[in-house]
């Protein structure tokens, strides 16, 4: 972290300065004297340093962090990628593209198994299914709960498929026994008591990106699930709020190869919610593999008029299987399975 | 809602839309053949109508909501303003001006009894202190948790003043028995369990704007609370995230009046958070009062330097002081009390 | 259009409201009684039509437009996509790949036409090079003017590669003689009067998206051009500005097939300014491909270290090899030609 | 400037950098080896070094910019107030406030007069009015031109207002003779060629922030004019594009602090661009006051149904009366004269 300090800053003042950093934070200290500033390095591991209390004191103008402040979740001390493997033995991060789809929400057993074998046929790997939804308004579908739960487990008994679902509050983790991926979702990446909660929790979790949150910021929440005992992450992008009108978020295609050079953690792309338009699926699905992407979580509804939630942005089965078909291109002149 | 259809609609499939819609939701329809379209409008309570669900249907062009999605929170059906009255007797939303300051942090017993001593000399009327603090990084001070609670309370005692503290989940609740108002912060604005298991809280709720979330949104958030028993929130707008770089937050000084016009509740602004710099929160302050605000809610630390969150925003005892002697030149210009 | 009124309009405000629409804009008028609202359908060409000064009618409660305002770039109205041949033959949007490549702008002879024949060699099939530079600052490189598009004009009968260049005022275009495609860049976007005016040049516009503009924008600021008559248009995405701070804008891959659904014109992605980053252009590039773009323009330059503007987003002629060799890879599995 | 190097940067490649440096920019240079990483600092005057350029080298791991980048709209180099004089001897920025008010659009010598008239007797002491309109759409009224600014000099010879007028293209400047102020619009704020152009103009300028350009980028485009020549320029807040849909625009009341911290120019708020609501001019004018703004830009209309453009956002004279009346409260409650 490097610390410029005022002008007319005094001798004793950059002492006591300096000797409350070095106590306060254990980090050794260089000081350098330019000619009209002086700059104050911090060296050491930086990572609890609070940016805004240094910049609060007095004699500071201003900070700049040159570390990140992520650690566990940091490439540069972890360079291997980190490979997640399920219950079946399925790997994500492998250097293959892993293929997530299934409904928006779990709306009845036939609905679910129907979708989890069409997707499966068509080569997904995992089926996802919302039993608890976030829901903008208190007076839409909220979800099954617990029996969407049950009927996802009746669709991975039927079809094998590895399931994913949301969480939305700690005390509903004893629901996700069965459950081989716990999604957080986007409103509540910066839920930092779930987080923390889900950092001592033995599966893998998938974490989405806010809707205007940072890169960074989805790494600091994926540090605080690892720096509480659960280094098995999924970071997801899924659309980013801008100014755009014609879809619902945008694409943040760029935070593939970002999050890949910046960790080593498995980085998914959902762009079914990124887009919310059906016919948007497909392109979206092909430029996230072609920049690097190791797997997608797609909606994929066997009669989306019909869907409680999030229709407009739901694939029939046959559309899933169009897009399949265009991404296993795109994997396969990259030498890549899907 | 006026739902749009497509050029081309067969007259059956009209009918099977409208009796869908009609079974589904509860509401009448109203059908209008245009010239080159057709539209649909539909008829009594529309909150839970899922405008996606509707936009998905395949005969549908476009979906405009006409009725607001919020209800209790509405002041078209409450048109006179939610005053809330604390154990006390200070009453929130009456016309006059309400000021709670204190620190972000509660850091100890001297530190908490002489901020309260001095912000209610200045003429605050509530404390405030963070005993859980939502961090963006797992390794930064987290906050002293039931011990800070402790303290407020010894504040309260010392000088009478009602407290406000931040919750960040559910399971906390049991800690906040002597809290007067319940802060719900700018993170979990939609962790929507969270707002429902405080809708079932018999204390006031203090509500943060997200900080990329529309008025609308916070609206649906405060309605979440409101639909499940609790009719005591404040609204409070905490600075939104803009492109702007020169100061942390960008104050949205106009959803004073565009919330006081929507709904019936108080309205508070955060100067502290919503620019987090020490000297703005003084024109600030200034602009919230002439906007209309029903309070502020301020950050004020006797030793900024050494404080261990956001220092850089909090104001000094006798800066705190100067604050309050301009608003109320403000607010005497508009014929309030502060 | 349709024009939602408010509950308690009379039968006289209502015919005078048509009577004035019908007079003034010169469109039918289709109204239908619903319950609780009256809602006007407008019929005919709406473009013209003003949605503020309708909303600012005192019966009016709200507008929606129906139609898309633009004509001449709409492709409901001209399904088959444009095709743009310049002088020496070459096709763009017919199917196949652009690329355009050089440096950002143009230092010397030896550097443009350096790099003009490495970026011939890899596959580039027209030469950009900037001669009038916009930058943020009066104090910066401004750009060598008419002396840079003389060497362009060197490159160009030394490679045989049509050259693109940015113009920044009308009083520039004398100069413009030997450029085969003039280009707007985003800052101009919304400069009106120079749309205007270069819909009366017989040169095809390449138009850069704005910083934080829509994609209906964009489109408005095409129909400027084609409205003056000339219809060779070229959009252009470049990166929006977002909050992401790792990267200098964020590219917005879904305008791809957004546009390209909305719009018969050709689309051309630019990652060198849409990331500012040397590692990001191959990504981007390959998602580009990927996504269904016509085309991209990338910056090379020979020394990027060494660049008077944007070197740190410049591929040195052996990355920009690698991009190509990449990109093709996609391309080919698309059965597309670069 | 802090220039901080990448950890493994040899002995030589620092010596070449730094020359590299000292001879492009003429600045001097401080180097300081920490433990893990070497810092240089520039000495002087850096306005002309080039970021961008700087963080292209090899051997750079980031830059940080220390001093701002503009000087002649800085305050540190000219610490009083800029007070613009105009032809009658009305002065702006001496410490009062002061309003300019008129139509959107000059529409015709009735009109131009009688609301002249009107907000002269409310105490606005400047008429607005515009004669080229930037309008999204080539398809909408494109103001009157030529014959606007005739009007205008009419009502300024029947009420003595000096007026201000948009331009929006440097060849229209020969007919803006008889105006008394120049405006330049948020989407020519980037405009540079205009703005350097202006800067050789004997008028002051009111020139407004772009629609999502920073504070910074504000006063680099302010910078343009000075640098030319033109010293009086006043900056104008109209509005930010943010996420919220229920107004037009955000207003930034931020700015208003900030920018009078940062310069010594001028600093207006146009409160009827920044919401497009007639009933929100009246709380954001007071607040603007409140928070320090030197003046406002107020539309307002004789007719605003009937308006040829923004309709829905010009006051009646009335309820611009009632406008004066509140800033006039807040104004005497801080001893300022409207």
């Amino acid at each position: 972290m490097i610390i410029v300090l005022k002008n007319d800053v005094k001798e004793l003042e950059l002492t006591n300065f300096t000797e409350y950093i070095k106590n306060k934070y254990n980090v050794g200290v260089h000081i350098s004297h330019g000619h009209n500033s002086t700059v104050v390095g911090l060296v050491g591991d930086t990572s609890s340093v609070d940016e805004d209390s240094i910049g609060a004191q007095s004699i500071v103008q201003s900070v700049k962090r040159v570390q990140e402040p992520y650690k566990k979740a940091n490439r540069k001390f972890h360079p291997d990628n980190t490979v997640i493997t399920l219950k079946n033995g399925l790997k994500i991060g492998d250097g293959s593209i892993t293929v997530i789809a299934g409904p928006c929400s779990v709306e009845s057993e036939e609905q679910v198994v129907e979708v989890a074998q069409a997707v499966k046929n068509s080569g997904a790997k995992i089926l996802r299914g919302g039993a608890f939804k976030p829901r903008t308004s208190p007076y839409a579908f909220q979800g099954m709960g617990a029996d969407g739960l049950e009927l996802l487990e009746k669709a991975n008994n039927e079809t094998g498929l590895p399931v994913i679902s949301e969480i939305m509050a700690a005390s509903q983790l004893p629901l996700f026994n069965d459950v081989d991926i716990i999604q957080v979702g986007a409103r509540n990446m910066q839920n930092f008591e779930l987080l923390k909660f889900l950092g001592k929790v033995n599966k893998p979790i998938l974490l989405k990106r806010g809707l205007a949150n940072t890169i960074e910021e989805l790494l600091m929440s994926a540090e605080y699930i690892m720096a509480s005992g659960n280094e098995n992450v999924i970071l997801c992008e899924r659309g980013i709020r801008t100014f755009e009108t014609s879809m619902r978020n945008t694409l943040d295609i760029s935070a593939v190869p970002m999050l890949k050079r910046l960790s080593h953690l498995p980085v998914f792309i959902d762009p079914s919610h990124a887009s919310g338009i059906t016919w948007m699926v497909e392109p979206l699905s092909m430029a996230a593999v072609a920049a690097g992407a190791d797997g997608l979580i797609i909606e994929v509804h066997n009669n989306p008029s019909a869907a409680l939630c999030d229709g407009a942005q739901s694939l029939t089965p046959s559309q899933f299987e169009s897009v399949m078909i265009n991404i296993k291109k795109i994997a396969s002149a990259l030498d890549k399975n899907v």
